[in-house]
């Protein structure tokens, strides 16, 4: 039976239920990796930017930074990010990749795209592309 | 700071934050009505199809029949709906709406509507129509 169009042709509905579901299968694809999608963005991120503090991480990836914390003790003891006093201000404490970070980083980023590809099969690369520009826009609004 | 490239030109990470994002703001905005996301998905269902089985219903919504059945268990005890022998087959049980689960169901929609409309704010008309549509192609394709 069809889905009722008050549902069908929400989006926010959609969106849920897509999120949901590529979350959940990027979430089974780099388990085997030791990680979680919350560390794959925080790796994602120290990647481009260097060395940042917690509070630079958290509002880049709008993570609580409660919650936060406790994702970069877990990455710390795999030995994937270190924690170092900053040079000017040594009460701030600056995290950065190391090079098994960078590794993880990447295999997960492979397996990221792969998931993408999966996820999107049915549409043309235009469609893909359209979609990408849309979910963007909405993105940057908040 | 900018959210590196891997991840803000992922359509599954986008698709995953906002969908995280829109479930959200719908369950706060309908908390007041007693119910939660998977509530309206059942009262919307039973409104277009009519009495129907729990297992139509499950695969309809493609949820798990484990939860589907404390879910009703809940709209049941709220008077919103009602499960009934079926005349054809007493084993079977069919489930309806009541007219309280009826006047429930608008309710959300209504307010389903205006989280979509927040939402999607920063889209234009027809921009809202083509992420609809591609959102619908993905839904289906699964």
């Amino acid at each position: 039976m069809r889905l009722p169009d008050d549902l069908e042709r929400n989006c926010g509905y959609l969106l849920s239920h897509l999120g949901f579901r590529s979350r959940s299968r990027f979430t089974e694809a780099i388990a085997r990796l030791g990680i979680r999608p919350a560390h794959y963005g925080i790796l994602s991120v120290l990647m481009e930017s260097g060395p940042i503090t917690q509070a630079e991480l958290a509002e880049t990836l709008r993570l609580d930074s409660g919650w936060l914390v406790g994702l970069l003790d877990q990455l710390e003891a795999e030995g994937l990010v270190v924690r170092a006093a900053d040079p000017v201000d040594r009460r701030r404490h600056a995290v950065s990749l190391t090079p098994a970070g960078k590794r993880r980083r990447q295999q997960a980023a492979r397996i990221g795209r792969r998931v993408e590809d999966e996820l999107l099969q049915s549409l043309e690369p235009e469609e893909r592309e359209e979609l990408r520009r849309l979910l963007r826009r909405l993105w940057l609004q908040h």
